[in-house]
């Protein structure tokens, strides 16, 4: 499923990403007042243009709602129209995101919240003991016992509390301490956030943020938006996208000759390629920053989203503590943890946690601060978390992904035709990035399986139809 | 109650943050796999230190959890343990955090998002029908029909339709467009996420960014991240702290010499100043901005905190309208709001949107590039909004502010020396800016009259003491 054939480029370039607000000046009034000078009517050039823009923010390829997915909108609403297709839904593959495939949400969870959110209900007895319980834990220790308090901003005390119990649990007694623990906005909140602390120097010296090849873009986009050099490592398809200790080897050093590499940046399980590292290779890892001084950051957002049974999750924290006191007095880790994914799959509460490892004192300090510029993180989303770190059941899949591609590259054009011709909605490699020359996409698993089977098939017909005509 | 006297300075300078993890090397265990090398124990220096962070972030001022702060933290726990002091409890008047203090939520507003939080409730008796069809109206548009779903990144659409209704109506009659409105992580994110946009160019070039003095500190903190130049305009203490255009026009007239001004920062009504702008002030400002050619930044998060009769809130959006086409077709224009504040004060949710005037359409796609790279503000924020755009029941008070200092300035050591004698927590005004030689603290009005009353008498009493030994 994985790979496409490589296409043939085509020259079009979807580009516009949605209307521009034409109400504006027909409602324009008659000033009332009089003004010292009364300028002409014309339409002035204006001051915010993307020739005026900031240029890392413009420099950002950022994969989320691209063309494909705006082509997906659109044909939902010729659906609706009752335009004929060769199909009578989309369905979006594209985006891993549980509940809106249909996913219910864990009753628990949702029953804490609505406790926390409307204390009246604490008196009702269609909700259970354990649920009143731990909503009177929660709103305790918000301010005014309400959630609608900001909450200091690293987060709720007794929510960092759990989280580092947590942690404790899943690594095996290995203890976790709740003043490492920051609550974010999602984990891409607590990894932006880091990486704006990291990044520093001019020229030569720029700090270079080494990421694995594919990506999950959030990580390409921060790096664009801090102007810091991005230093590619790529995963091995060949060998299920395994990461290779030589490759990083080599990316760092070519890296030193133009940057000063300071950060790896690591996705395990990954997203897109859904390969979980083993214990030896996290310990090769490890060496690696040791050894090359690096900063390490692990997203470990999948780590509930392990199915094979060959395979198991091993927290970067864990093996760095049993690696000994060198590497855990040592390396600096950061790990981002979030209650999108896992069995819960609660995206839309933006609820998250990162844990440092070895932070200076000092930096922790500067970190309150800049976390404190925007005050806290949703503190629903806390009390989500609090729930995610809390129950032990196992868990059931929640993948997902975001990607937009600026040019039609061979990829977006076979996934474009896909769409139009199947209404099957999926990403395109490119936004991940690929080894030159080599092309792919993306799709999620999270439909239904008698909804996947039909997926499957209507893919197949479809791929061999299109290599007839392109190849 | 503004101003305080001019304070002896004071050496000490508390700076610590926060407790370093102590448990990290505690816990170490042996490694259980080989390696190639087996370092020796030591401590190494870090990678990230104050030296070698980022210098951006370095600079952020930000005055919100700092030293005073931290302090009343102690003396609380101090009491806890039973240790006597003058005062029996902290009273926290630093933090306009309504909920914190003790305002109690809106039942409705509370009502609908645990309807949309936990959709069983939908059958249950004890909630009313119009909070129930506000919450099926708001599900119907979440992604599988839950808070559970990312949402688009420009938020909900039936929740930024109803925003453009609420402005349409506020504006008595001045359309909004839904495409002009973006729904935000709290005000603060709208801004950042503005502001980081609008800067580009180097040196002489670099923007310039004109925010009031005093400001509320997300203002400075951002400029400073995003290396812009920050152009400080005074409002007028002695005239109630209005808004001067002469006093624009000379920091405009300045800033060019060094730097390239594009946006103005307008806060109305003010924080922490309180002051609301006339009609006829808006309309000179826009005048200005027009004749200058600057990008129009509108934060008027209290529009629902206008308390005396003499003042009415007039929209920026709205005066433009009525100044004619040449205003409203040409000056470009962003405003935010917020759930945070006004008769909600809603906090916690971090609900916010924001509503951009003639942005052109291509920076339109940049905007969504940019939100999408955090995927979306947090959905039970963005209901959150929606209530509160909603229901026309008129306000109640919730004014706030968050603030930090660094260094021991004479308005920091008499608010050090109130905490300490009286129990009573207030922002000292440096963290705002102010005019050289001139000392003021903030404080926010939102405990109870009858413990209002105390407040005040205690601050006087200490006040008329500390000239007394400080004079
Ligand atoms: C690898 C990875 N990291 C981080 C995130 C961000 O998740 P959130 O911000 O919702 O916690 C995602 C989301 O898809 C992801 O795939
Ligand atoms: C003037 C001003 N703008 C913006 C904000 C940010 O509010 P929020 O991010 O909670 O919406 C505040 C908060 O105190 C404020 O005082």
């Amino acid at each position: 499923m994985q790979r496409a054939a490589a296409l043939v480029r085509r020259g079009c370039c979807p580009r516009t990403l949605g209307p521009w607000g034409r109400s504006q000046s027909s409602a324009a009034a008659e000033a009332s007042a009089v003004l010292k000078v009364r300028p002409e009517r014309s339409r002035r050039e204006r001051i915010l243009t993307l020739e005026s823009m900031n240029p890392q923010v413009k420099a950002v390829e950022y994969a989320v709602r691209g063309p494909i997915v705006l082509k997906a909108g659109e044909i939902e609403l010729e659906l609706q129209r009752g335009i004929k297709k060769p199909f009578t839904e989309v369905i979006r593959a594209n985006i891993g995101d549980a509940q809106a495939m249909g996913q219910q949400p864990i009753t628990f969870l949702r029953q804490v919240m609505a406790l926390c959110t409307y204390p009246n209900l604490l008196d009702s007895p269609s909700f259970p003991e354990d649920a009143k319980k731990r909503a009177r834990r929660i709103l305790q220790a918000c301010g005014g016992n309400s959630l609608g308090s900001y909450s200091a901003s690293q987060g709720v005390n007794c929510i960092r509390e759990d989280v580092a119990a947590y942690i404790t649990r899943r690594d095996g007694g290995v203890p976790a301490d709740p003043d490492n623990i920051y609550l974010t906005t999602g984990a891409s909140d607590g990894i932006s956030t880091i990486l704006k602390i990291l990044v520093s120097g001019g020229g030569k010296s720029r700090t270079g943020v080494m990421i694995p090849i594919p990506q999950y873009p959030l990580y390409s986009a921060v790096i664009s938006e801090l102007d810091a050099i991005q230093v590619n490592y790529y995963l091995d398809e060949d060998n299920c996208w395994a990461l290779n200790v030589n490759e990083l080897r080599r990316a760092v050093q070519q890296a030193k000759e133009h940057c000063n590499p300071k950060v790896l940046c690591i996705i395990n399980p990954g997203n897109p390629t859904g390969q979980v590292q083993s214990r030896k290779c996290i310990e090769d890892v490890i060496h690696f920053a040791w050894e090359e001084k690096l900063f390490l950051l692990a997203d470990e957002v999948y780590q509930d989203n392990v199915y094979s049974s060959d395979c198991k999750f091993h927290s970067f924290k864990k093996v760095l503590y049993e690696m000994g006191p060198e590497y855990s007095s040592n390396v600096e880790l950061a790990s981002f943890h979030s209650t999108s994914k896992g069995y819960m799959g609660e995206c839309g509460y933006r609820g998250g946690y990162m844990e440092v490892i070895n932070l200076h004192p000092e930096i922790k300090g500067q970190l309150v601060k800049l976390l404190s510029v925007r005050l806290c993180p949703p503190v629903s989303g806390q009390a989500a978390m609090d729930i995610v770190v809390n129950p032990p059941v196992p868990g059931e899949e929640s993948f997902e992904q975001f990607s937009r591609a600026h040019k039609m590259a061979p990829d977006m054009f076979y996934c474009m035709k896909l769409l139009e011709e199947t209404g099957i909605c999926v990403v395109p490699g490119s936004g991940f990035g690929q080894r030159e020359g080599t092309y792919h996409f993306r799709m999620t698993i999270l439909p239904p399986v008698e909804k996947l089977k039909t997926v499957l098939q209507k893919v197949k017909d479809f791929h061999i139809k299109f290599l007839e005509e392109y190849a």
